[in-house]
């Protein structure tokens, strides 16, 4: 316990107490001050130990397993991990996917959101390449403009008129290492320290992350099923506007939800009257099962959206491609920044899924998926109405590879998560999908992972650890590794 | 004339009044209002109606002409170009890379700065390749670890102790899509606004634009033949010290310079005397002609240094792959930048130079551009020496692709530019290397585009050239296309 004494925490600081308790014992931990194996403290022990309220140990002790610093073993306390290991999409995703040999060890993954490499179109991606080497020889190598190599802006350009009816012309194709990068180059382009970013609340937190870099105030607009809340989105227009509205309109990241058509055109109406950008993330557009959705861009008559485009989900996430197209006036100032983030982005992997656009066998592959990925979504949809106990809701998206589960009220998503682990069955608790990370009810349900023929077994068992955690929190709610809410 | 009246020139603010002037023509281009073609106001005409300096003007218009929006035509006057393309690194690369028919358009490229494409090692890359993507499919294109495919990492670590007894564990490898992005990413998570970097004067501009992007104030440390200027550099560590110091201790872009082995020792001393922390860009290293110079990371105890090596110079430039070596405490930081800057940076890329790090081809190639640029070297050395004419200097570094010339006092780099790119020859001003890129008499001389046989009839022109400015300035030194120095 000695070493809990020393760490100290500043009661007169903005950063919350269970922030600085937590990154006191990260210390603890990285100088070997505490080893792995050992047992920290009972949240009680603790908390009158530092005279800090439980809640605070608690929601620390939540952070460091997390952020895989320390697991905890229900009745038994929580220990210090051997090997530390954060717990974030990328490296969710690494469980699964680094090695071959690892794929077997969580039976039921519905945390991963990319689909699994057996999908990519491996061959059709090596004949392209070799097509491109033997044409380009080094060229393929060069460097060319930032902003992208020319004749891939114009297929790309094609590809959207085709698929979107988005007419623009080459100058305002940018092409980036993946959708992230276009989230970064954006906000180095118009954020500065102070500004606001609205978000949809819950998001990908790889762009709150972007957005924070800059110093941004994030606010956050609850979504509902069919887009934003509109009472609250105006009344936080009305206080201040803010310099960009980061949104998936379509198949949205965690919850699966889309705008219906009319808040797409209010909230451009809204950016017209309360003059802020909107960045348009369109990570899986492409993967609908019934209609086509349109993205918000191709209503976007004034130049307000950015839209992003990202290949990862659809295509290869480890091929680092995408595109933004701007709008006119911010088109130059993209290309200087891309410039001074990376100069530009890999000239081989352009030439080559520009081969694959226009010889059609992206679009070939794009067709591929919806068919797989539909079938998946059909047995995910039943197996949930067939296994889910009562008190439990989720997303019924028409699109993409993710379902939002809301468990009863109180029951946290951290401990379904916790056991559900123990039970060979990763999801995605739904406090990452909030900036400041809070306990939720929610988590997210992915399909991109999980073969077909292990779906409804696995939705069936991560029904039983629902039904059992419902259970113990009717027994005591107030068991002492159950995660509290932050007030 | 009617549309420059319409130009708003605000005295009160911040922003110097000729960049304000450059600005407001440009939107003039832009918007259409001047023509391709068209003729700009004489210097003198312009500055009476504005009622501006003329020094104010003639620095407009030369960054209107380095921008590429403008050409001036000695004794005829400035024009509006008909096609916008402008001067910067990347661009003026772009002129003789991108299209193998442009290769002839500028007879003699003393600008680009990289190796061209026919060098580049497509034929081994190519075997690395197909070799990954059988071996390992789809995995090829998963994400792996944001810091960077591990077996690689390991390979990086390899030839660090090889070539530069640098011996740094994995953990703190950290892949990046070049050496651009590692600026960009170490800047992102040390750099806050207002903070303080010192820089080399005259140094690499893609360096200052990613620290300005953070807010951060530059502070230039004149670079002397063997190092910074040490009193000149105690001085300004004595009135408020940095919170980085970005360097590159040998073959300098764009001077060539290397540093000392003393003065290498007295700058760690001060950062730790003065508590900062270095940036190392490594951009050039392998191309030693005498002996291999070491990197300030090797003589790093204390771990102030953050080692960037990027492969573009050496290799292929259009591949953007490079790696950071981290001092531990700052690990972790990058490891999150990294993932929020584009996640990671391209898998197939790194496992196939892995392959040419594994099997030697890469080590092959590295000897292979030593033997060629080597002979470029001493002919350029000979060649400046029979050629350019007295008061002129140039640098003489051991390795490297660039030469800095020095012209008399008064004769300025952006005058030779217009002169020798009349006469086919492509040189890259020194004002562009320094932040405010004010007019200077030297300029950069890059060996790397030029072929051997053409090398030393394109230094010859070059002298003539420089012969003719000369000749001109002792004739009428204040002829109106004359760029004059800002005050
Ligand atoms: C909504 C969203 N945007 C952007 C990204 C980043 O994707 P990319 O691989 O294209 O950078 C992701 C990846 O998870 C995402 O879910
Ligand atoms: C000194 C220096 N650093 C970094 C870079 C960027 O190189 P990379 O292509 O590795 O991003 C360059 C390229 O011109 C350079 O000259």
């Amino acid at each position: 316990m000695d070493h809990f004494v020393s760490i100290h925490l500043d009661r007169g600081s903005d950063k919350p107490l269970y922030i600085q308790l937590y990154e006191g014992i990260v210390r603890l931990i990285e100088e070997k001050k505490l080893s792995p194996g050992e047992k920290l403290p009972t949240i009680r022990k603790l908390s009158s130990l530092l005279k800090v309220n439980t809640v605070t140990v608690v929601n620390a002790y939540r952070l460091l397993e997390r952020e895989g610093y320390v697991v905890s073993r229900v009745g038994s306390g929580t220990y210090v991990r051997s090997a530390v290991k954060s717990i974030n999409e990328g490296e969710m995703r690494e469980d699964i996917s680094e090695e071959r040999s690892s794929v077997h060890q969580v039976p039921y993954d519905f945390a991963g959101a990319f689909i699994p490499p057996e999908y990519f179109p491996v061959e059709d991606f090596k004949r392209a390449i070799n097509k491109v080497l033997d044409r380009d020889g080094g060229y393929a190598f060069s460097y060319s403009e930032s902003q992208g190599y020319l004749p891939f802006r114009h297929s790309l350009g094609k590809y959207l008129a085709k698929e979107y009816a988005i007419e623009v012309p080459v100058h305002l194709i940018h092409v980036v290492s993946g959708a992230q990068q276009g989230i970064d180059i954006i906000s180095k382009a118009l954020l500065d320290f102070g500004d606001v970013v609205f978000v949809e609340s819950p998001t990908y937190p790889g762009a709150i992350d972007a957005f924070k870099s800059r110093g941004a105030r994030i606010v956050e607009i609850p979504l509902t099923q069919d887009g934003p809340d509109m009472d609250e989105l105006v009344a936080r227009l009305r206080l201040k506007p803010p310099k960009i509205f980061y949104t998936m309109p379509n198949f949205q990241n965690p919850t699966g939800y889309s705008y219906s058509e009319q808040k797409k055109k209010e909230l451009l109406a809204l950016s017209r009257k309360y003059d802020f950008l909107i960045i348009e993330d369109d990570h899986m557009n492409d993967l609908y099962y019934e209609e086509r959705p349109l993205p918000l861009k191709n209503l976007d008559a004034e130049g307000r959206v950015f839209y992003i485009k990202g290949f990862s989900k659809l295509f290869m996430p480890g091929l680092r491609l995408g595109f933004i197209v701007a709008p006119e006036p911010f088109s130059k100032k993209l290309q200087e920044v891309k410039y001074f983030s990376d100069i530009t982005s890999s000239e081989l992997a352009q030439r080559a899924l520009d081969v694959m656009l226009k010889d059609g066998s992206f679009y070939d592959h794009a067709d591929k998926m919806r068919e797989i990925f539909r079938e998946r979504w059909n047995i995910a949809l039943k197996a949930m109405k067939k296994h889910f106990p009562a008190g439990v809701y989720w997303s019924k998206p028409s699109g993409g590879l993710f379902f939002w589960i809301t468990l009863p009220d109180g029951c946290y998503s951290m401990n379904l998560y916790g056991k559900a682990i123990k039970n060979g069955i990763l999801i995605t608790p739904g406090d990452f999908f909030y900036p400041d990370r809070r306990p939720t009810t929610s988590f997210r349900l992915s399909i991109a992972q999980i073969p077909s023929e292990k779906l409804e077994e696995g939705i069936k068992l991560l029904a039983g650890c629902i039904a059992e955690l419902l259970e113990e929190y009717r027994i005591d709610p107030l068991k002492g590794d159950m995660y509290k809410p932050l007030l």
